[in-house]
């Protein structure tokens, strides 16, 4: 038993400490698709932010590098461990401390998942809006990639909804920042840097969240549309029509071919409707009374014809909930079609038609293919990219990045950079900014232990 | 004419750098109540980010500290220039650059006022939401504090419709951050840290703020309670209940007494409630429609008086917009009445009442006195301090702070340190975050010419 494995087993229990064949293949990699597997020398798994301080101090007194695993459901590879390194898995920091009704937030800890969360706050009416497809996620991993989903469009994203944390940097020392307050002007917003910093500045390991009321009636607003620019053209005018719904998605026709074929999927849609239309609008809607969600869902209905969809369903219950469940599923659609790679660039709404368009270009003239869907609300576009060649797939992918920040977008809109976007951005983006970011990690981490492949690789 | 004066001259243009008598009073402080003014060496009206980023370069490479200014109208003493520095008026940068109502944002510069930004968004049916109480103030002045309002509790803070930055770093570098974007999770926020940053990590040259549909029917419903812990218990009840109000205010009955003498308010309420009344509670209802305003009113109405108001008064038209006036100037109106200081706490919700009993103990206890207003669904308190005598003062307030903190709040919510709150935060706030902040303030301004006395004295 080597000298850091003794270290670290006396820090988390020698039954919390797995080294070599002990550890399972799980903790090798996560859903990203092009990363080879790769296991760490060490897998600890700390029960409380005391345990997870003392591992990092002595990681980087010992300078072996540090990654953070939540359920290891993220979609860039910024939960690959490094060969010699330290992952820490935060499956035993998993409860929910406190739903606080009258504050409106939940206090948790970061290997909560998605689905425990929903389930305690199911009887005080309240809820976590930030819904990633993947309900099985932590909340620890929503706010290493400040996580989006369906409802950001309402909600907003993980950002928005993380008010506070307790955090350990890698010198060891533990943090508060923010709390169960709406608002502060005092000083940085360490919780917000710390947001999206992908395991790169500090761990979190008490996490803060908005809790916003259930609406207990919602309904689904599904339209075809014969022409993919009408669609595009049609969101930023439901954004702006007051309805205010919950999600906001378009889906395109291959992709929605493939989720009606892999999740059988019964949406009463005519062949014929369906063979003449390039993509869907999926509207979702919710209101505090039936009457109101029955009037907003006849407006929405009038003004997606306006717009000049071929027809409204409306779905309820069990059909409404298959789609938006095939919708989260389009990453597992993707995966289940072949599909050599994914991107979710994110660009402003108005630019989505251009920005698509340019892509299937570009996919095409590389010989592959870019279909998928997308938050349209947050233009945020999910490709699933079809390019076997490994040259030509990056080359793809780097010439679609560099439009969409042309467009004024960015590269990922959330699932983060992770190792496998991480060559694109420091390729494409302003160095003086990521100068400044490489400073920003200095200034947390000087021994530069925490998720070392991930943004500056 | 010194040497400086020359360089800075030469960048902005002779008749925009002034010197000495030439620069007028107004620039010598913003609206806090206990700093001296200070008159700078230097006082540049740059027209361009450019220039901008040459008066930095110059003034970092001499050492001169430099401190930015929007219009003025801050209430922490963030705007107040060393005697040896250059003061930086962002007054020549007051385009609207851009209206873009298909990504319902706006772009402009630092200078523009909210009076401004106002009437430019007024035909196109959106609106820049945050509202601080003066309308005089800039939208660089509101990233620098990060601004909040009575608008929060709706559409959140500054730090929420702030979606990117051109900002020049203390460098001469000029970087853009986010963009027309609804989400973004590639790489640091640097939008977010540099919100909120009073002018000591980067100064802004253009924003990018989002843009919300204006709402077109909204009432004003006005509650006094016989006793204030009601008033506190009804908030996080009204804010779970759907109902969504744009404006939660409360306002204890010393600083409602002081609004209806010094504004001339009309509100219809008999002497006998006013009388047996120790607080109100306003809350705005906006809606699309007419009829589901009559119905949020009616229903408000009812649940206010479940929770123990005496009586539900519904505003319409000029006396609404007069009592939302005078709440808007309740920092005047403490001001009339001989306040020595302000805070501008921010707790959490549930936390106001034992917070404000406690502060008013305090200042009982210090032979003083404290009473206010506040944004009561944000938490975020407002109190006019009364106690003549520096040093028991400056003891009333650290007082003050440390129970707010105590209580999972923070100094400041929404008007920032500046000179006048960096003593208190430097005196409670964990060393361990001041020293990282400090670290992250290197990594922006190695020089320290930003502000220098603000956060970090």
């Amino acid at each position: 038993m080597s000298d850091m494995t003794t270290r670290f087993a006396d820090i988390v229990g020698a039954h919390n400490l797995l080294i070599g064949d002990a550890i399972p293949d799980d903790y090798s990699h996560d859903e990203e698709l092009t990363h080879p597997p790769q296991k760490p020398a060490y897998l600890a798994k700390p029960s409380s932010a005391e345990e997870v301080a003392r591992l990092l101090e002595t990681a980087a007194a010992n300078k072996v590098p540090v990654t953070a695993r939540g359920s290891g459901t993220g979609l860039s590879g910024a939960a690959i461990p490094r060969a010699d390194g330290l992952l820490i898995s935060f499956e035993r920091m998993n409860k929910v401390l406190e739903v606080d009704t009258v504050n409106q937030v939940a206090v948790v800890q970061p290997g909560v998942t998605l689905t425990e969360l929903d389930a305690a706050t199911a009887d005080c009416g309240l809820r976590y809006m930030v819904h990633p497809g993947e309900l099985s996620s932590s909340v620890g991993g929503n706010v290493g990639t400040n996580a989006g989903g369906m409802n950001a469009v309402k909600y907003g994203i993980a950002r928005h909804n993380v008010v506070g944390l307790q955090a350990v940097l890698p010198t060891g020392e533990i943090i508060r920042t923010g709390g169960k307050i709406a608002k502060v002007s005092t000083g940085y917003d360490l919780t917000q840097l710390i947001v999206g910093s992908e395991g790169t500045l500090a761990l979190a390991t008490e996490v803060i969240v908005k809790l916003h009321p259930r609406l207990d009636h919602s309904a689904t607003v599904l339209a075809p549309f014969a022409d993919f620019d009408q669609v595009m053209a049609a969101v930023p005018i439901v954004v702006a029509s007051g309805l205010g719904p919950y999600i906001l998605e378009y889906i395109d026709n291959m992709t929605m071919a493939a989720l009606v074929h892999t999740q059988n999927l019964e949406l009463g849609i005519p062949d014929s409707v369906r063979d003449s239309c390039q993509a869907y609008l999926v509207v979702g809607l919710e209101s505090r009374t039936a009457d109101r969600l029955d009037e907003d869902v006849e407006r929405a209905g009038e003004l997606l014809a306006e717009l000049g969809a071929a027809d409204a369903y409306v779905l309820e219950g069990a059909s409404a909930r298959k789609l938006i469940e095939a919708r989260e599923k389009a990453f597992w659609t993707a995966k289940a079609m072949g599909a050599d790679d994914i991107i979710d660039t994110v660009v402003p709404r108005g630019a989505m038609p251009k920005f698509l368009a340019g892509a299937r270009d570009l996919a095409g003239a590389a010989g592959g293919g870019a279909v998928g869907c997308g938050h349209a609300g947050d233009g945020n576009v999910h490709l699933a990219i079809f390019c076997k060649e490994p040259a030509a797939r990056k080359k793809l992918m780097t010439d679609i990045f560099a439009l969409a920040m042309e467009l004024g977008g960015a590269i990922s809109g959330e699932h983060g950079l992770g190792r496998a976007k991480t060559p694109y951005f420091l390729e494409l983006e302003d160095p003086v900014n990521v100068d400044l970011m490489r400073r920003i990690k200095q200034s947390f981490d000087p021994a530069g232990i925490l998720n070392p492949d991930v943004l500056f690789g």
